[in-house]
């Protein structure tokens, strides 16, 4: 039982799509399902613009976001405060791009103060993007994007890119409305398929920018996918089978209805972090800034490699490590996609369970399911 | 059933595994398949390389192949006889490589003798790689690789880069005892599982290249996953699917063992070859330059187009068309992969009575099936 942030559960009805015989990419049955595929997916971005599939992980979606719309030495803020933010920093420092970042501390999220005043500083209009991580799964953090856009909208000149990996199929992303110009995302999380294809939608301002865009890029051109998109092709061959079984997890996601979605991660979200403080356990992710995907757990009094190791060995039940600098000091449960009440149960109970046998003290055995339990009462 | 240059055919088998619980990517559990896939992917490409996996299709794994080993503005050489070539060519100038292509007519191998001259004439060493198509999916073409390498191997500086996507699995193809430098190569080919996973090849003087080279990347960085594959990791989520379903594959590859595969290939490119001649039809690849992936046809008498509907229509059988300017033109044939000599006189046996159906007057019906018979007796 997967609870990390990704690859998150698949359902039976997906995998058994995955293991149909592929299809040829270039036959009308696969066009077919491209067009039913690329309307779906409009739909689940809330969104008229392009939103085009590759075949890379969230990481190559996020690269062909930003590289796709600057040219060498354009100068970008990156929102970094967590591993994913400073890998966008370094995804344009590679590319030879005047990268500003905007800090945070691993566990808070950014300040949209610190977007407003170098935004409104630049009257030169020297800043053609800002990258934000929506919601940060290396801390468990969702940052205010609707209000860091809301600076940017003021600045006019500079796109919003948006690394949603991990909010997308989560949590309301309402891109038209916000006028989001280029947001990532990958199968592996939100969409309940296994890892293997990234997506991006792209606005109609992205692609003004996109036409004096000089950054290299051949395999990750979007205007290479636009193109073919508008003839239901790829202009690569494409991962049939996920885009077999994504066109099943789309059907579930519709039957569910995007306002069910998004209340049923809150409510995960929310069972998850009362369980976590009744169990006496700290939240790494600031009061108010926890992400709808991933609750991370700051342990005191108990290993926290530990309670993963018992996890997985006594319960099954796969839970996410921390990452750099934050190896061995937190663990992080997952609970994005294809995950329901009774999961989040299972998953406390058995966390409790561990705790107890680790020898950890400082909980009553039962208070987490009951707050958890408390939580879904209410709904 | 898919007789098409990819994807190929996939074995039960693999589809079973594709359709497993995708388990963490960060796991122990997946480390130990990583450690295992490895090991037999440097037995498939008959290597003490390295050889990664990318979450690309072919064309990224050669682009990948392309950047990480060269600086803006270095000479390159590229066999150009078909569209995969002349992809490589538009990638080194998407890149700002200096490219030079080394052409031949669309279904005629390259000539040998044209990269001799280029590289004998740079005695100042300014060619960084030559880039050549093993057999050239868009024309049914193979190319003498080995001479040519043996051209560039004489000019000592330049690397050999080598597009192996529809010959690896095919045909033999001993990288180290050739000294190939980077080979690239996709996984709806001779690997027999569905499309969305890449693979490249590098050699200790490619990595050398490396170091210097400045062409900027990140998804298509190579060193990032040198360094974890040392790990038995990724530095992305990679699509954990694939890899199980490549971890029965490779299974199945070793079970029948190399020289088989390459000699059922063999036997299926020559059963194809004669049956289409008997049929009166001519091939389009020059005589002895037939690629043993696919055969191509260029129909005279009767419709390519009309052939593939038929056949698609009343026997179930995808043929692939052609691409480009020879869209119309061509028919082809895979035999690549997971293909039995039954498969071949099914689809031979199948194009006669869509010839019949077609009204096509030019054979005997049965001469095909007899001429592949004949093949398949002498072995």
């Amino acid at each position: 039982m997967l609870m990390i942030p990704g690859p998150t559960p698949v359902p039976e009805q997906v995998l058994l799509a995955l293991a149909k015989h592929p299809i040829g990419h270039r036959s009308g049955d696969f066009s077919k399902i491209m067009a039913e595929v690329t309307a779906n997916l409009k739909w689940l971005h809330q969104t008229q613009n392009d939103v085009l599939m590759l075949t890379v992980s969230g990481t190559g979606a996020m690269e062909a976001g930003i590289i796709n719309f600057l040219s060498p030495g354009d100068r970008i803020l990156v929102g970094s405060n967590g591993k994913f933010g400073d890998r966008w920093a370094e995804v344009g420092q590679a590319y030879g791009l005047d990268v500003v970042k905007i800090e945070a501390e691993w566990g808070h999220p950014l300040d949209p103060e610190k977007f407003r005043a170098q935004l409104e500083a630049d009257t030169g209009k020297q800043i053609k993007a800002v990258v934000v991580t929506h919601s940060e799964t290396s801390t468990g953090v969702i940052n205010d994007l609707e209000t860091i856009n809301r600076h940017v909208k003021a600045h006019g000149e500079a796109l919003i890119i948006v690394d949603a990996v991990t909010s997308l199929g989560a949590v309301n992303l309402p891109i038209d409305e916000w006028g989001l110009d280029v947001v990532g995302s990958g199968s592996q999380k939100g969409y309940m398929i296994p890892p293997g294809l990234g997506f991006v939608s792209v606005s109609a301002k992205a692609w003004e920018a996109y036409k004096t865009a000089k950054l290299p890029r051949f395999y990750l051109d979007l205007g290479k996918y636009r193109k073919d998109a508008a003839k239901n092709t790829t202009p690569f061959t494409p991962p049939v089978n996920l885009i077999v079984g994504l066109q099943a997890a789309l059907k579930m996601m519709q039957a569910e209805g995007l306002e069910s979605i998004f209340k049923r991660h809150d409510r995960l979200k929310r069972a998850t972090q009362e369980a976590v403080k009744a169990l006496g356990l700290p939240l790494y992710a600031a009061e108010g800034a926890g992400s709808p995907a991933i609750t991370a757990v700051a342990p005191t009094g108990v290993d926290a490699e530990q309670v993963r190791a018992v996890m997985k060995k006594q319960f099954d039940i796969v839970l996410a490590g921390g990452q750099d600098h934050l190896k061995g000091k937190i663990f992080r449960i997952g609970h994005l996609g294809f995950v329901s009440d009774r999961d989040i149960l299972a998953a406390i109970g058995s966390l409790e369970a561990t705790l107890v046998e680790l020898g950890y003290e400082g909980f009553t055995p039962g208070a987490g399911v009951a707050a958890a339990a408390r939580v879904f009462a209410k709904g």
